[in-house]
């Protein structure tokens, strides 16, 4: 690992600035800059005046994203701040670029107040045409995307909370495939309820899984804990363990058909993983250590195991979902990212292979897959407009 | 004009955007992500973690200028809004690219409270390396640049303000060399005391100009002037107008050796440029009409006109300034622009131009001049390390 950050921190030195702007129009000449810029440019200016939605047809606004962050969860480095964040905002947009042909702009914002990080963005919003919230710490995260999802007209997107929940469930679609499994028999066990957990339970309950326990520091969340509850702990207790079941990790661990971390390193030993039903599907994603490591599980006979590591199989890795996501959301004119468009964007990554090439080990296609972010679009688009999420022509 | 417009229309719609973002680093393997995001990037977010200026040699930061307006006087349109102003944002970012290598993002605000524009600027401004502000109305922009100059360790410039004085001034300076007068000997007379009259003002005060007499709407600003003033005007009245003059801007013209304007269409008769002294210089620079036709104020006897349009000779256009003053700004690690480097960008548009060449057409040189912004980046970036203006290494 020490090799890959020192190359890192001297690539990092040598590009200064993982993406840059270009322009698209020549200025050579004074017809040139008439053109592009005064005169001519009050004219698209008066016509946006007018008509408020022409500002998708004149400007850059229908395919440009703002990576927001307020620098408080960065990686698993923490609050690290605004400038330390820049280079993980830059690398996103870079991935924005690279996979799905999306500008966005890195934005690191030098405050923690959740109401002006609302106030700012919400101000910012006429440039861009999605907000893509990253690195925010929960529940804080939470109550920010949903005010701005209420009161934006433009997608808005944390992909800590739900890139990590689409590619979750992605992987639990093809593995239930491999353990020959329905989605309504099994049993869940999710450690971990901030952002990503917190957006996976409610995208597992979503899609059909029956029984959840959900964990974290105190314990399994039930309506009988002992201390008071955050909002969002609220609302997975009304969708999880409906036998109000307070006993441990291990406890809940038994009998159980998938587990989930999202939560610490090692919290999950080979007994544990032993004491699962046949064909118990893991995912420990804490990164970079996990819940548990990939051989114990396997060697603890696991039948199939996903990471958030790019050196085992099975990357859970938030890249496949967000660029083609968005895309789609572009590309149908969506106001708003919907449960259901989450969802087709998590069926089109597991349906990408075909079931006969499916193996314990190949449950996730890879980022560079050709086809792959196409897929999503299309299908992402299509349900947005199911949903009738589409902005009116002016 | 109507041809322009609708050809800068149809442009507009082709180009959906006149920027965008491109990728600076190859990501076709998993390699390539594990350098240019997770995991390798942790490792330059720890560094600037450690030491926030290292933001200046892993990021973008040192060469992105963020264009920030509030929509509240676009062109001459005033104030249209957010939205109907980006495509006038995205043009100036184009121009920072073209003409500087400078890379500009548009920044429209749906706010026009100047205490929250400042919040948010300041907010920001982790990351962007510059702030320009653009096309905020007066004298609210003034505020929001002080404040932010004094409390932002980046450079923060109006253009509206700076960008047209500089270039104000460089006009001027030829324009003497032709009428063979001195700086400290000729009386101006300005009309327009909004965002570019006021800095162009100051830049002539600190030019060394000794009679200026200013107007606006209600006429000469004096002491002796019945309605409150606002605190530019008070600053104004302070280095202007010595003797208390109260008279009609007819008037003042009477005997004077330079008139600039900055305020409204057709406030200038021929009669009162035929009053002005011998070698009379006349700026008219209102756009796109200006305070009086650039075919008038000849035949009325000006030995020098220059105007805000492109289809005269000596157009006074800001892209002369703004993107060789950033650029020099950014190469010498200033943390701000201060009067000396405007003035030093000034002296070098005037001078590229050999005083062989200049002639009363010709006192402005081209914008696609190729040694122009070189010149100003170096002139510029000498003055900042010799007012001691460098931000410190860590």
């Amino acid at each position: 690992m020490a090799d890959i950050y020192e190359e890192a921190l001297k690539a990092h030195k040598q590009w200064r600035g993982k993406i840059d702007i270009h322009s698209k129009v020549e200025v050579k000449t004074k017809e040139d800059l008439s053109l592009a810029y005064t005169p001519g440019v009050a004219e698209p200016c008066r016509k946006i005046y007018e008509k408020p939605n022409s500002v998708y047809d004149y400007t850059w606004k229908g395919n440009t994203v703002a990576v927001v962050t307020d620098g408080t969860a960065v990686l698993g480095l923490g609050d690290i701040g605004p400038k330390a964040a820049l280079p993980v905002m830059e690398g996103k947009a870079l991935l924005f670029k690279e996979f799905a042909g999306i500008d966005a702009i890195p934005i690191c914002l030098d405050t923690k107040d959740p109401k002006e990080i609302i106030t700012i963005i919400k101000a910012m919003a006429p440039t861009f045409g999605g907000i893509n919230l990253e690195d925010i710490s929960a529940p804080r995260c939470v109550e920010i995307e949903r005010t701005l999802i209420e009161e934006l007209d433009i997608p808005v997107f944390h992909d800590d909370q739900h890139g990590t929940a689409i590619v979750t469930i992605a992987a639990l679609i093809n593995a239930l495939k491999i353990v020959n499994k329905k989605v309504d028999d099994i049993k869940v066990v999710v450690s971990g309820t901030g952002a990503a957990g917190s957006a996976i339970i409610k995208m597992l309950h979503h899609f059909g899984v029956k029984t959840i326990i959900a964990f974290n520091i105190d314990g399994a969340l039930s309506k009988t804990m002992k201390r008071p509850m955050n909002f969002l702990e609220k609302e997975i207790v009304e969708i999880t363990n409906e036998e109000q079941f307070n006993g441990s990790l291990a406890e809940a661990m038994v009998g159980a058909d998938v587990f989930i971390g999202v939560s610490a390193p090692k919290l999950v030993s080979k007994a544990m993983v032993a004491s699962m039903n046949a064909g118990a599907i893991v995912f420990p994603m804490a990164n970079p250590e996990s819940e548990i490591d990939y051989q114990d599980a396997i060697d603890a006979g696991a039948a199939v195991v996903g990471t958030g590591r790019s050196d085992h199989p099975n990357q859970i890795n938030n890249v496949l979902a967000f660029p083609g996501l968005f895309k789609g959301a572009f590309v149908a004119g969506a106001t708003k990212i919907t449960e259901n468009m989450k969802l087709a964007a998590a069926k089109a990554i597991a349906e990408i292979i075909p079931d006969s090439e499916l193996t314990s080990e190949y449950i996730i296609p890879s980022p560079f897959n050709q086809e792959l972010v196409e897929v999503i679009i299309r299908e992402v688009a299509e349900t947005a407009v199911q949903d009738g999420v589409i902005r009116k022509e002016h």
